[in-house]
């Protein structure tokens, strides 16, 4: 049986157990997640009894038999009108939906086809919330394969711009964003993860700053925070450099962020509360009275998204398990001065984590 | 005034029409239309009375003071909740929404707070529908200076890789769709408009054929559909090439092609229906016998999406009007054998169109 396959029975069994005949899931990425399916517009009817029905346009009759082989294919430009049209005919009672997902608008449609279909005994609609969201936050050997060559790429990329001495002072902002992006694309990246961020100087102290025609200087810090995706996965990495020579101050909360990081990534264990985690690493930059300066929590999962569970904060819930895909980002901001954030993508293992994102993180002055 | 200063005075007059104190915008693409803010998280609250309210969340308090100077800035992680609160405390009693966008979830918790907020007389909730995309549908100077210079991007990036020999046989389309999209970064795009189709030989009758490991031979049709965005605003041209040596077959349906889309951009006319101009198109390749060959439709509007209003098909409705942005895409697949498609980006206007994507249309042969 094909991975996906797995990921149906999943979330059958799910289904199974609250009830439901079936689950009409929308979420484009979640149809991915399930079916393989690639395109702008798929939706899968998943029944609990296996019967499963997949979804979609006349624009991807060939890609949905060849992505999805193992599942009943319907072609309906009105792909979940038609979808919920078949779960009426075959006599479904409970239908689970994906509130999260669905739009007011399509949620009055989807009631009005169940309605029209069924005369007087229309289907429930029950929303199952974010299960699949849920059961995306463990990662199988296929996306963890993923989200290494997504991670070898913002690698490859950074360290041959490097080489190249395209991280020099004169250049700006965008020039370098830009061709960070442009070389993973060329080196095997689907896109960038999200639009990359390339702070110089006093802009590094912004911690989403978007690049911009700012000229990088000898004695500036530059703070790239970018990823490829690959399959559909996204890695995401931050470093932090030196242009020229670093100043006593740079040194220091450098190695403060460095100290932080490391903390933070040995703290990734199975069963430990995410909120621990956050503390861990935010309490080594507390303690050297920085604690105002780190504004935002420490990190994410990733995957089919660049941000997915589990949240990684003091407000965070959850512990963590094996095969959660995360990121470990602690920063210090000095206003008007610089900042430095140091970010890593890695797996929880029932051993260490895997470190994804090898680049080094020593204090690189270029 | 700013243009979004402008845009949110046309908005707020349709609110009034339709006896609305207030319009909660949460489209993203929409916020960044009315104000001018690009970040992932920002929602607007209009009202009439035009005392307005931006918020976002803390990563961009910096970002918003600097792109949304004129609007009120609410800094709130619950950003929609937030705003919502604001407006039972600034007493409004019918509060328009979006509905096509905001999910039942996002719904359920809008509703509780306002009524939470409220006590006993929670404003009405009133679905304004598509009003903002309706307004987009029609261009503004800024907006179609972005579309040129969108189009000029992939119109430079493909005589590039032209004249420098990337489009011969023996590479791979995944190379050449690569290639094309990190020149258009180079050149100032901010992303690919879309996934760039890049089909060789038979893969060219496929309509949306995903680039692959198929290697270019000599003789091949080379179909290329790919666009930049620049300013948010997207281009979308198709050409269809051939390598080497073009055969008789080749030729006949390129010219019918060619024919077929110089009617259609011929027909873009203020108040002219837009099924108008899809008959008008289609029926040159119908009456050469290939009109079952001609899948799709014939265009459809850009902008800050790849496809927005109007949609220009068989079943499209409405009329076209100045400063409407369309492509206009005829195409004829030879299932096995190959396809060709010819697209172009224009600009409706009272005279004759402006036409976007300069890129010639003559047959190449490379």
């Amino acid at each position: 049986m094909s991975r996906e396959s797995d990921r149906r029975d999943v979330l059958r069994a799910t289904a199974a157990a609250r009830g439901l005949d079936a689950v009409l899931v929308t979420n484009l990425l979640n149809v991915r997640y399930l079916t393989g399916f690639t395109g702008s517009n798929g939706a899968l009817l998943l029944r609990t009894d296996g019967a499963d029905l997949f979804g979609t346009d006349g624009r991807y009759t060939t890609q949905a038999g060849v992505q999805v082989p193992d599942v009943e294919l319907l072609v309906d430009r009105a792909t979940v009108s038609a979808l919920a049209g078949a779960a009426v005919r075959r006599g479904l009672g409970r239908l689970g939906y994906e509130s999260h997902d669905l739009t007011v608008d399509g949620h009055g449609a989807l009631a009005t086809v169940l309605a029209d279909e069924a005369g007087g005994a229309a289907p429930e609609l029950v929303s199952i919330r974010r299960a699949v969201e849920g059961q995306r936050a463990i990662k199988d050997d296929d996306e963890i394969e993923s989200l290494r060559r997504a991670c070898a790429v913002a690698d490859q990329a950074l360290a041959e711009l490097a080489a190249e001495g395209a991280l020099r002072p004169g250049r700006t902002e965008l020039e370098v964003g830009r061709e960070l992006d442009a070389r993973m694309l060329v080196l095997g990246a689907e896109a960038p993860s999200f639009e990359t961020i390339v702070a110089a100087g006093a802009n590094s102290a912004i911690p989403h700053h978007r690049p911009d025609a700012t000229v990088l200087r000898d004695g500036d810090f530059l703070k790239l925070d970018f990823g490829a995706t690959v399959d559909g996965y996204h890695s995401d990495m931050t470093r932090t450099l030196v242009l020229g020579h670093a100043a006593d101050w740079q040194r220091e909360i450098y190695e403060l962020v460095a100290a932080s990081q490391a903390i933070g990534r040995a703290a990734l264990a199975v069963g430990t509360e995410v909120v621990a985690v956050d503390s861990a690493s935010r309490q080594v930059i507390a303690d050297a009275g920085h604690g105002e300066h780190f504004s935002h929590g420490l990190g994410h999962g990733v995957g089919l998204e660049i941000h997915e569970a589990p949240g990684i904060g003091p407000l965070g819930a959850g512990t963590l398990a094996a095969g959660m895909a995360v990121t470990v980002e602690p920063g210090v901001y000095l206003p008007g001065h610089g900042g430095v954030r140091i970010e890593d993508t890695l797996i929880v293992t029932d051993d260490a984590p895997e470190l994804l994102t090898l680049t080094s993180k020593e204090l690189l002055v270029l």
